[in-house]
Parts: structure tokens; sequence; C-alpha cells
């Protein structure tokens, strides 16, 4: 990139989009050169509001972000997009396509829009949403809106990282929600029923109250709101419940909590994978890999037992 | 289970299908109480010819390894097949669908066939499928195909496992090959351009000799085969070239090689994961994981650098 740290800074905090794009593309590709600069940034961080969106393909996500950004630019904001896409990052493909609705906000200097679908990050696509979200926070963007494609680990990862997780559903994913259960929504803050313009979206709405606010729960920041993002309906509530939730954060002194925790869990998977890479080549260096298989084919052991047994001894006695 | 070891290994031999297939589902559950078992089983390996079918989906690799299934039935072997689908796994779904056109086998004691979908097994889908070669090749199947869905890292892995690896392509699979250039294309043995009753199967198949066999190399064990599964024509060409493979491998003294790698990766995979699942709560327990958070907040240091040094620090001395 050529610039220097200070002048870098200087010119993604004037919001030059060029230059915030091309460092989520070195940090998304694993460039060691942008770290310098990524550590003068994590000193100019915890300003923007970090929010989540996630749920099940279908339910309207890509529309309702259009709406929040349209909400929040009323509100004088500048709003940054990222569109996080797992499955996208393993066919090697862009959800660019889904972008295209949110073009009428392309003119607008205060908007950025990007998708994520690294495969080159060390640390997997959470951390390079991790690195991004710590570029567009020290760049002084007020609101983020991560936008995440499906309900597997890596959107689980990503909506641990955020202040506010709204986990956006339908009428008609019902069916989806059992599934859910153990994942994102224990780590949802918000629950969308999305489409009330459709039939069904009052049961849904009872269901998600009784398992948000179980009888006799007390203290619960957990929300249902419903809205009708094609319709422009419900999304006021939207911005007043992700609010709500933002100043409970505040006042409990739990924003600093969230920032801790996306750090602590981008260094534990880089850490994890980098270990995972340097293992065959530590273990095959000395004889000890080629001892357990020897043992495995004498009957004496199995490769789970071996692989514990690795995984223990070396991090036992090392901490 | 309730059955002694031995008892165990003597039902599965007598291709005791129901005890083989609840076998395969503990490993895949990740039971801890199967590994005496197991251990017993790495006994008794190395009989199986081990056949791994791979390549996008569309080429019609269903259909032909229920053409394998029929040739190898005719001479008079006994087949398992296991079906690999990593996609499933993250869904939860399973591909049974598919295999119904495999019904016609259904009833025939000397064939076995079952899919893989696991999410439970430590070492991911790739070990699972390990684990179920080693129980198919000590319960005495003359042939294991495994089908694995896609060109993935999963795919991959599973191709290292096996004796030999047929890639399967169609004529309009051209698209497909410049992406899997770097991937399985180098650990495939075999190549089949499969649908050759569609036109443009000579465009491909001069395409793979010349991938396959570039000019001036010398001993090289890669074939390529055209065939149409639907017509049943080339299959006798295909066993030819597979049986072709693994005699080379029995006279190069190979076979125990590709054992060992499968062994060698298993522990690996297992290792890696338990590290991972470990990593947290040792660092968690000492300090040395806030510390670095602090670090990065201050801009003493980046999340990418904390990790490496993590992995340094526990990886460089202990071996």
């Amino acid at each position: 990139m050529g610039k220097k740290v200070d002048e870098l800074l200087d010119a993604i905090q004037q919001k030059n989009v060029r230059l915030t794009a091309q460092l989520i593309t070195l940090a998304e590709d694993g460039s060691s050169n942008i770290l310098p600069t990524m550590r003068e940034l994590y000193r100019h961080v915890g300003n923007a509001m970090i929010i989540g969106l996630t749920g099940p393909t279908g339910v309207g996500k890509s529309c309702l972000v259009d709406r929040l950004i349209s909400a929040y630019r009323r509100a004088g904001k500048s709003v940054a997009v990222i569109a996080v896409d797992p499955s996208s990052a393993q066919t090697g493909g862009a959800i660019l396509g889904d972008r295209i609705r949110m073009q009428e906000h392309a003119g607008d200097p205060e908007v950025f829009i990007r998708s994520m679908a690294s495969r080159h990050h060390m640390g997997g696509l959470a951390a390079a949403t991790g690195d991004a979200l710590t570029i567009l926070d020290a760049a002084g963007w007020d609101v983020v809106l991560v936008e995440t494609v499906g309900i597997g680990q890596t959107e689980i990862e990503v909506a641990k990282a955020v202040h506010t997780c709204v986990l956006v559903l339908a009428p008609n994913t019902g069916d989806d929600m059992q599934r859910m259960k153990c994942g994102i929504m224990e780590v949802a803050d918000i629950f969308v029923v999305n489409k009330t313009d459709m039939g069904g979206a009052d049961l849904v709405i009872n269901d998600l109250q009784r398992t948000v606010r179980p009888a006799g729960s007390e203290e619960n920041q957990r929300s249902v709101v419903a809205c009708s993002a094609l319709r422009a309906e419900g999304i006021e509530e939207l911005v007043a419940a992700i609010g709500e939730h933002h100043q409970y954060l505040c006042e409990h002194d739990l924003l600093r909590q969230v920032l801790q925790r996306r750090i602590t869990n981008q260094i534990l998977s880089i850490a994890q994978s980098r270990i995972g890479t340097m293992l065959a080549p530590v273990l095959g260096s000395s004889s000890t890999l080629e001892q357990y298989v020897k043992q495995v084919l004498k009957g004496d052991t199995d490769p789970v037992s071996a692989g514990e047994e690795i995984a223990q001894r070396l991090l036992v006695r090392r901490w």
C-alpha cells in the first residue's frame, strides 16, 4: 500500500473507501504486511455500534439490511455493511449478486458495503471478519452491520464478535428453528420475525416469546420484534430494540467485554490453525508419530487414543 | 453392544451387517466404548482393495458405483460402499436418496452400502471414514468403494486414505477442472471421463491425457479411462485400470504405505481437533491469553502475531 501507518489511518478515517477496501482485502489474504497497521488500529477501536444479522436463507435478511441502512442514514449515522458467506468461501464464489439490491446506497459516501468469503485468512472466516470489524471501527464508521448467511459454526463465531446479534426468522422457518435451538438461538439478543405480511407470523412470534422469556425468568435483555422489511413496517421498532440493547451494554460496561471476547477468539482460532499446520512437520521431524502408527498396527493403541495422547502431551505441562 | 471384542470381530467377519453398521455408527459418534474393539481390528486389516470415487456433482458417480458393484460381484468379490457427503454433514441431512438407485443390490448379502455424514467424530468426517475403512477391511470385505461428493478439502483427505483414487469427470465439467487443478487432480490415480454418450467427451479425454502424462514424463501410473455408466460401456476397462494400479501398489510394497498414511492422518486430525478444544480452557486457566488481549488493545501486538506466538511456544520446544 506504500503509505505510512499514520497516513493510512488518516486516509481511512477520512472515509477513503478504496483504501479501506484494500486494507480489508489484505487482511482477508492473511498478508503479514498489514500487521503493524492492525496493531495501530486496535488503539482506535471502540466507537462503532456493531450489529450482526443472521438467520436461514430466504428470510429476507438482505432486504432488512437495506432498510436498516436507510434508517441509520436518516439518523445521520454512517453505515458499513459486511456480508459473510461461508458457503461462498468453500466454492470460491461471491454473493455480490445479492448485494445489488443495496445499490440505491451505492452513491452514498457514508455507506460502505463489502462481501467476505476468505479462504486465506489463517484463523478462518470469523477471524477475517474480526479484522474487518477492527478496520471499520477504527476508521470511524458509526454503525457496522454484519450479515451472515446460514446458521452454521462460522455464523455463531461471527455472532459472538458483535455487540448485538439479531436473528432473523420468517413464518415459514419453524422447521429450521428446532435445529437452531442449541446454536445461534442461544447467542441471539434480538429475534426478528420478518415477513409479517405472510400468514402464520403470530404463531412464530408466540413461540419465540416463550423461548426468549421463559415464565419466571427475571432480567432478560432479549426481545422479539415483528416486521415486514418488504413493506418497511416494524423497522423503527427494530432500530429501537437494537438501541436499547446497546444502551444496556454501555450502562453495564459490557461493550469492552465484547471487544475482548472478539480478540480472544481471534487469537485462539489463529493459534489453533497455526498449531494444525505446524503439527505434522514438528511431529514428523521426531519419530513420535511413526511410533504411534506402529503401535496402532500392532493393536497396542488406536488413532483416537494416540491423537488424544499427543494433544495431552503438548498442552498439559506447557502452560 | 454388549459383546466381547473377539465375538464381535467374529460376527462382523461372518458379514453380520447389522453389527457392522452399528459399529460404524459408534465410530461416527466418537464413542470411546469402541476403542478397544478398534485396537483389535487394526490387527486384521490389509486385505481389502480400497477404491475411492470422487468428482463434482452431476458426473454420474452413483451410477458408476452401481456398475462397479455389479462388475466386482460378477468376479465373485464382496463389495462394501461408503458414501461420504461433507455438505450433508453441515446441513445434518443425508444423501440416502441417491443411494436408492443401488437398491438392486439391497438383497445381496455380499453387498453393504452405507452413508457417512458425521458431525460428531473428533477428527472430522475424513477420520470417521478412516474408522469405517478399518472396520470393513477387518470384517473381510474384498472391495471397499468410497464415494465422495464434491471436490473440497474433506474429499482430498478421503482420497489420501484409499489405495486407488478414481476422479470422475464428464464432458461438461471442463470449467470445474481448472478449479480442481491444484487439489484432487494431484491425488487422483485414474481419471474417468463418464457420459461418453454425450458430445465433447474426446476434448476432455485429450485434455486429460496431456495433464496426466506430460510429454517427456517417465514411469507414470496414472491413466485415463472413457466410459458411459448409463450404457454400461467402458466398465471392464475401468475395472482393469483399477486392477493394474492395485497390482503396481502390491509389487512395490506400497499398500502398507497407504495404510500408514491413513493412520498418520487420522492421528494428526484427532490431535489437532483435541488441541483445538483444549486450547481455550488450558490458556484460560493461566493469565497468558488475557495478557495477549491487553497487549493487542494497547497496540503492542495483534491477534495474528499473538496466535502465532502461542502456537510457537506450544510446539517448538515440546518435541
